[in-house]
């Protein structure tokens, strides 16, 4: 989840400059429309300490008009607050409709630490995202507009940031922060499990990645921009002069390199075995798996394997190279092309879950539900809501998998964008293989961006501890089938001994 | 919860068979329309044992066209289904859009069997309910209608049933039959607490008397109808023929007179007290809540009184007889009247999250958050979906309360309509009250049939074992005074000394 925040984002001063006075506009021109509307802005400020909160606060009041702005900074409750149901005092604050309240802190932060700290079990912590999940929903059914940001620091930059902190401000809390630094590990893994598990349609996270201020502000205002620009576009009563800018500096810069990295670029794609490597690497893989497979049988435990990746990365042959390991009575290889009518006329997921097998089998998905967030969003098949709403949807799937000790495996295999071409071009030259090459795939293939983000956003929300993405690097063929190959014979393993059952909160 | 359950409505054999035809006719022609829309239709059939669940579902069977109809019994997991994630069993069996599915038993069952046999905890069974909300409204976001039946049976019927059942068909699982009626109360608090978490203005419950075959089949067929003209209301592809007769046998014969009993009616209004057994008991009632509030106060816990009734019910006589026996510094009374510009821009809970007090203190509401299921309801100021998906909104509003070791008490005050009349007339005479009768009273009057389903409804959904409403008769003031004095001391001695909380599952 939190992996798409440790990319290397970040923006030069040029950029900076060039992209913040757009930021300033659009967002000015976004308030007015939001006081002409029966809405209202709400915005949560949330993250790891020393990801810069404060000066993001700071950046909203000074981009907004303040006249209809209110900070609220949540620190420890007071004796009022104490002495009245918790919810209380975020009930005080919340915004009129046409006006923004920007929450410095929020109803998170309490369930987090508490969980954390140990001082409530799994059961309470569930509980009280449910009663923030409910209280989101009846905000938002009410007309406001919440924005969720959260800023993630990786852990040595947050270490650094509490050693500059302490240096130079040696009273700001410094107990409190050694104390959250020492506990990294275990407040990001709570932390992933609260956003996973209020990262709904109507409320979804931002995950932002704070570690170049410069290009956590501006994705600040990118994120509220986009947010109130799609609730509040059915609102007619203001000129059409607040659009998008034609030629938006903004756009053009975040489409820009260093502030375009995603996940799928930090992956080394020279990675490669030699022919001897992999043939002695593989077969060790492939008897490992064998007999892990028949384990799985014998003790009537499930598995299931998703393989998505681009187009010719090889998801096909790795899929054989894995079947060829197993005793065909074990496995089925379910290949996902468009729904058929009858799976037209159920919900979406209806297809995946008839397909689920007994115990002791193992299914492999060739394409798989991720078409939603994937195709289905990139050619508009799915709107914006209803492809936002699949995140939640997808994690409470495999949650219901997974608590029925059914292993979910999930690969993403990547390629740089140049081998696909010679692929392609290899394809077209080979009678045999001429067919695996249609139109459709060019036609994605201009896509690539597009897609790349998708993934990117699909890894942040669908990403969890019990079935987490594995990004393989693709350019090697070889390289992948053996990854890919350990990979499910280590997950196996897990099940099968499960010491250390997959958990997102220890 | 079940209270609206028990109040002995019925149907005699005349008026079944002048309303069976249209009721037939009506899910026909709405059956017709729901294959031509993008929707389809899940009836869950749930409830106590020997209400009849089969019988209806066999009459479902007669009413629609059975084309388009499956029917599901889920009894014990098979073995097929036991090596699946549970709601596999329930995935397979979704209807295609246009089409019915008729579930005889279903996902509450398990869960709610679970815990009132102890085979899980109070947080094993949040977490299922929780899923099963997630399964709802993944289902109802997809297009389909949920029309959720619960069939109840006061304890002496399901007695009864049972007798009669073991006597004509002795194989049909005597012991199981045994056994629930012998854990009523168990099973009835688990239902109860289950309905109440699952209650969504999206996925609504109907909780039927079932002591009468009559009425409660007719009862079913009414809450179809209803649920599938909201849902298909906007589906203009089919001619307008499918509307509601303006001469409607059926409606006639819901609002005639045993079949249209509510809750309130069965209220004794003729409990009175002679004015010595007044005196004594009021002021022996005073001086206890005197004490009481006192307690209160130094024990830090504070108290939510909510009155609503009818007009010229004596709701501000109760309360001042109230507020005299408590010092001043102790309680607010605030009169709820329409919202005020500003709390008009904010959710309409907000106004009542403003005003809770510290803890130590009680506050007294001469009207409440409950207008949002009466006035607003009744004068259509909240549309359908509003105020249906308030019950959730109000009762999480006072779990959160609860929680937090607030006392909720609620009453409704009741009076005859005659007696309503009475007063009206009386105090137009009264110089002195005559400012107290307006034109909206009589406007309101007019209404009562209206409010008293209102009423109904209101009870059936948000009398929770934590906040429970307690109905008083109070065509005698006297009577009225002393039974809210003597229930407030009772609650706050629980609440002063929780030996036994207040808890919906044991």
């Amino acid at each position: 989840m939190f992996e798409v925040a440790e990319v290397g984002r970040s923006l030069s001063k040029e950029e900076y400059k060039q992209a913040e006075p757009e930021v300033h506009y659009r967002l000015l021109t976004l308030q007015q429309k939001l006081r002409a509307s029966s809405k209202a802005l709400i915005v949560i400020v949330a993250g790891v300490e020393g990801a810069g909160k404060g000066e993001v606060v700071n950046k909203l009041n000074r981009w907004f008009d303040t006249r209809d702005v209110q900070t609220h900074a949540f620190w420890d409750e007071t004796d009022e607050e104490r002495e009245r149901p918790e919810f209380w005092r975020y009930w005080r604050t919340f915004p009129a409709r046409g006006s923004i309240s920007v929450m410095f802190g929020s109803w998170y932060g309490k369930p987090i630490t508490d969980r954390a700290f140990d001082k409530i079990d799994d059961g309470d912590f569930e509980s009280e995202l449910q009663r923030i999940e409910d209280l989101e929903r009846t905000l938002t059914r009410d007309g406001n507009i919440i924005v969720k940001l959260w800023f993630h620091l990786p852990r040595e930059e947050q270490r650094k940031q509490a050693e500059l902190d302490s240096k130079n401000f040696g009273f700001k809390k410094p107990g409190l922060m050694g104390e959250y630094s020492k506990s990294y590990e275990q407040l990001t893994r709570v932390s992933g499990r609260a956003i996973r598990l209020t990262d709904t349609g109507f409320a979804p996270w931002n995950i932002i990645e704070a570690t170049d201020s410069r290009y956590r502000d501006i994705s600040v205002g990118k994120a509220l921009i986009s947010s109130l620009e799609r609730a509040l576009k059915n609102n007619t009563s203001v000129s059409e002069s607040t659009q998008e800018p034609e030629d938006s500096v903004l756009d053009k810069i975040l489409e820009s390199s260093k502030s375009n990295i995603t996940i799928l670029d930090n992956l080394d794609l020279d990675q490669s075995l030699t022919d001897e490597e992999y043939d002695a690497q593989l077969s060790e893989a492939q008897q490992r798996l064998y007999k892990l497979a028949w384990s799985m049988h014998n003790q009537k435990k499930n598995a299931v394997l998703v393989f998505e990746g681009w187009d010719a990365a090889g998801k096909g042959s790795s899929i054989r190279r894995l079947a060829a390991a197993m005793d065909a009575r074990l496995y089925r290889v379910i290949p996902v092309g468009a729904p058929t009518d009858e799976e037209l006329l159920h919900h979406y997921l209806w297809r995946f879950w008839r397909q689920i097998p007994r115990a002791g089998f193992m299914t492999i998905y060739d394409r798989s539900w991720y078409g939603r967030v994937l195709v289905e969003r990139i050619e508009k098949l799915a709107d914006q809501r209803e492809w936002l709403r699949s995140y939640q949807e997808i994690n409470n799937f495999e949650e219901n998998l997974t608590s029925h000790s059914i292993a979910v495996i999930k690969f993403w295999i990547h390629i740089s964008n140049n081998e696909q071409l010679n692929r392609f071009k290899a394809r077209e030259n080979d009678v045999l293989k001429k067919h695996k090459i249609t139109k459709a795939d060019w036609r994605n293939r201009e896509k690539w961006d597009q897609y790349k983000l998708a993934v990117n956003d699909m890894v942040a929300h669908t990403s969890t501890a019990y079935a987490p993405w594995n990004l393989i690097a693709g350019n090697d063929k070889k390289f992948a089938r053996v990854q890919i190959l350990n990979t499910v014979c280590e997950s196996l393993e897990k099940i099968l001994n499960p010491q250390d059952p997959p958990s997102e909160v220890s």
